[in-house]
């Protein structure tokens, strides 16, 4: 017998038929003999509706009752998921953040989980129920309802597989499995059966959207063996672990792009120590995340900084740089909206010298421009022209899995 | 400065305009110099609709599920209002039902309030905010989601008023107040003033919508002084209390009738002691409320017994009655489900004799057919057939109001 997480997302319970196909893969591995402990997304649009209904009323409206709000769509999602497999007749609870123990900071929108309880789990998985959590929420140091941000209903289930100790935890997505570059780009990929954690989190950090990030760091960091699969197809979909079985021919994993990002330049900036200090100790409390930095080089007395943000950062950032233009001093922002990022992952790059130039060199042939590099131990990034971006995928899938 | 308890009702917040109107009450209430704790219940439909989602899915789901699933429709009706009452400037905070420790016993979907912690909303109220508490809603002592059952939200801002020790609890509803009988039935229908806590539980059960009959028995026993009142128009509206001010004219008080009830006659039992019993301990193990009972006198050594049910446990009660039949021993049963139920309601009316006379007088000269008659000390009910309903609160309005 093992203990399994489950995670489906939004797409897979949009309605009453998919309900069902998730209550019978959920079913069937319960009927396995396995404990299984489900987290669900909202049900498709929920989310995007509920913000369009606070939108109407109050496009400011604080992130604690933009929380208060969203959490329903989960909420809906497990109970509905429950009644489904109360008809198929088994067993089965459903259970809130609050309920789960689910604990995070107070950083409403953006909270992260600081101690899973999970007492209340556990006696319900040992009273042989299968356990719906309501995932991307939880509950704060003043018991207030809070949410993990987008894409944190992977972090639920990571973070439950990490405090039942549970065999395996199952990412169900509408996809079947992680590929080595967007099918829907580069009709080519192909789909990869094992990934480490490192070149999994270059590529969801680089805008491959199968898995979210944070729930990859926590899975590293606790050694929760990942299976992201499709709740549609039922194909064996690709196991995410410290080392793949076999080194791979190619030095290459991935290709991923991020089409919802903007760059910012501040031009004019004074070239004395602690510009950049300042800078983006301003942003980190602003809670805006940067992705890539370049700093110029310094140029009669000034200099500019380059960093980009993710879209939906872009109004707080200007604003923000705008209200500290006095103390930032510099002389102008200058934002571009009409970029993207194209990523090449693997953890073999750096055994093998000549990827990069590999890489710029097929960007070349096609004149696309590149703006700013950024690297790291498993990848290299680019900032393209968004209109570059498919092309680029298309010709980098060309370069290195041909 | 008072405390004052607000509950607005579904209609009043059913779209963003209506919102603001009841964020403008509210927040007028609190620049007053009150300390204001509101209750809302779902949005318009939102029940409902939430309701079908699940019949889609099952129709037979548990009643736990159920609460998880209808407990979301007042979260977000307090989240959006939060947002609202942001919007115009003002200190607010929304609390779900666990929030506030509204804690009740563990029947889903008719669960009771055995206390009302409430400290979370004293330490918002002493913060200077306003507080939204979601309506409906509590929680169990498994940490489990519970419902009151439908119009809970008057109980659960009855419950706060209690517990926090208000001066007033203002029920805001579609109507200006308690009126004599149903305006849209008998246009001559008249506001009521005041009106005696023991009229208006008549009232409320007897089908008159204005107020939930919890909430008035509630109300009664710790002395909270209630007020109906309209979201829409700002009028005075009705308080409810103890002892009316002044002794009105008239004995009669309101009419009312409820169309949603059903008639069970279980034909040819045993004439012999302990039938009522057992038949009415059956029906209350399965949580079926009975209203009107009678029991005809025994013949051949056979007895009827006739009583009412709400349309809502007509399966429910058909059901358990058929699992019964052989412990039970009736001959058969009959199901009519084309009654209603008028009753005319007045604290005066054990003092004057000859007003159930002028009643069945009145429905008399119409050629209105009385199948039951149940009275207690401040009403006469009469069952008669649905088709006659309308026409019977008419003639009775005329006989007794005009």
């Amino acid at each position: 017998m093992a203990l399994i997480v489950q995670k489906f997302g939004g797409s897979s319970v949009a309605d009453a038929e998919r309900i069902f196909r998730v209550a019978k893969i959920i079913t069937d591995t319960y009927q396995a003999g396995n404990q299984v402990c489900v987290v669900l997304s909202a049900q498709g649009d929920t989310t995007d509706d509920l913000i369009e209904k606070a939108q109407e009323i109050n496009p400011d409206a604080s992130r604690r009752e933009m929380d208060m709000l969203l959490a329903c769509g989960e909420q809906m999602s497990i109970a509905l998921m429950a009644m489904a497999i109360e008809k198929l007749g088994f067993p089965v609870v459903s259970l809130c953040g609050w309920q789960v123990g689910m604990n995070t900071d107070t950083n409403h929108s953006g909270a992260r989980i600081k101690k899973v309880e999970c007492d209340r789990v556990r006696d319900e998985l040992d009273q042989k129920r299968i356990v719906l959590v309501a995932g991307f929420q939880g509950v704060d140091r003043h018991g207030d309802v809070t949410t993990l941000g987008r894409g944190g209903s992977d972090t639920t289930a990571v973070a439950l597989a990490v405090a039942l100790g549970a065999d395996l935890c199952q990412i169900y997505t509408d996809v079947d499995g992680v590929y080595t570059c967007d099918p829907r780009v580069v009709p080519e990929a192909h789909k990869l059966d094992e990934i480490t954690y490192d070149e999994m989190l270059e590529l969801a950090s680089m805008g491959a959207q199968v898995l979210h990030n944070r729930s990859v760091e926590l899975a590293k960091s606790y050694n929760v063996r990942l299976e992201v699969l499709s709740s549609f197809t039922g194909n064996p979909g690709t196991i995410v672990k410290e080392a793949a079985k076999k080194v791979e021919k190619t030095y290459i994993t991935g290709i991923a792009q991020d089409k919802k990002i903007a760059r910012f330049a501040l031009v004019g900036l004074e070239d004395v120590p602690g510009v950049a200090y300042k800078l983006f100790s301003v942003l980190a409390k602003g809670k805006i995340n940067v992705d890539m930095i370049i700093q110029s080089l310094g140029r009669d007395e000034q200099k500019d900084i380059i960093f980009t943000v993710a879209d939906k950062d872009v109004m707080d950032c200007a604003k923000l740089l705008d209200a500290n233009k006095d103390t930032l001093n510099f002389d102008h922002m200058d934002i571009n909206t009409g970029v993207a990022k194209v990523s090449i992952v693997g953890a073999g790059m750096l055994e093998n010298v000549g990827i990069a130039a590999k890489m710029f060199e097929a960007l070349y042939q096609q004149h696309i421009n590149i703006h700013m590099i950024s690297t790291s131990e498993v990848k290299i990034s680019v900032l393209i022209d968004k209109d570059d971006s498919d092309r680029a995928v298309r010709v980098l899938h060309n370069q290195f899995f041909q």
